[in-house]
């Protein structure tokens, strides 16, 4: 192994944006050769993600993603509120997302994207879920969708979801339980 | 199956920034329910990674991320130049950052966090690699690892990259070589 090639300094920086999720921050920092350059980065408040198991099938959500302009099937998802604890957020948006609680086992946590963005998940395995549904936010149009787990498995192995965390999420967990 | 929530409409909207990598835009959109609502997207020109493969082992990049304020192992990624073939972009990408090339066949392409952003990820299964280095970015600091191929699907198995796109890239890869 080589040395590492170490951090880069922050010598400035500045608050571009500072929105209802994100915080855009452009930054200044010295490079390992002594040169200087500029760093865009993408504050976020971290989120979680769940594979919510019942009877051999997984809860997977429908809805509408602006940013892609497109529908998506996803794991269940949200970001933390300030100061929340990951496992409770992942019960509270098991709960909007699907009505739904369970035992939640958390998986491992990951970056989406480190190249421009702090953004991390909390991926959790849900289990014995039991009725208990949550009013889901107001802006909040989704469709619950039980999927027989064999099937979102083989569609996750042939990389067709278009959604990271969620092929993530169910090839993490189909290593687990077989 | 329940029917489609339906889109959500753009009314109006303007770019807050427009960086070196980044454009982040804020839109009002017209929700399925008749209500307005806020979107902040984070415009990405899209990027690819690849799975590189020699001799029993994986070629991992170790690199500073700014972003994240660590060190991280990941796959050879990066961004599409103004209107870069994806495949030409992992070709390029692994010659720059390993100064291998190799055959490329596209495994999927995935949306690392469509929730914020329409960034997409090309990935690539390179194979019969050999020596035919590109000069690197000025400002990319990367030491390049070569892992046992087992080694690092364990350690995706067990979720300890922090990267996701590395665990999802190398799980997807260890499903189709077995």
């Amino acid at each position: 192994m080589e040395e590492s090639n170490g951090k880069e300094e922050r010598i400035k920086g500045e608050v571009l944006f500072k929105g209802r999720m994100l915080r855009l921050e452009q930054d200044v920092v010295r490079l390992p050769n002594g040169r200087e350059a500029s760093r865009e980065v993408v504050r976020h408040p971290g989120a979680v993600a769940i594979i919510a198991l019942q009877d051999q099938h997984v809860l997977l959500v429908r809805q509408y993603r602006y940013a892609i302009a497109q529908e998506t099937w996803e794991i269940p998802a949200g970001k933390l509120d300030l100061n929340e604890n990951p496992e409770a957020c992942a019960q509270r948006e098991l709960r909007e997302e699907t009505g739904y609680r369970g035992t939640m086992e958390h998986i491992c946590s990951f970056y989406t994207t480190p190249g421009f963005t702090d953004e991390v998940i909390h991926l959790y395995f849900a289990r014995d879920l039991v009725w208990d549904p949550l009013a889901p936010d107001d802006d909040e149009f989704i469709d619950v969708e039980k999927v027989l787990w064999d099937v979102a498995v083989l569609k996750a192995q042939r990389g067709e979801f278009n959604d990271a965390k969620t092929m993530l999420g169910i090839l993490l967990v189909k290593g687990l339980i077989g």
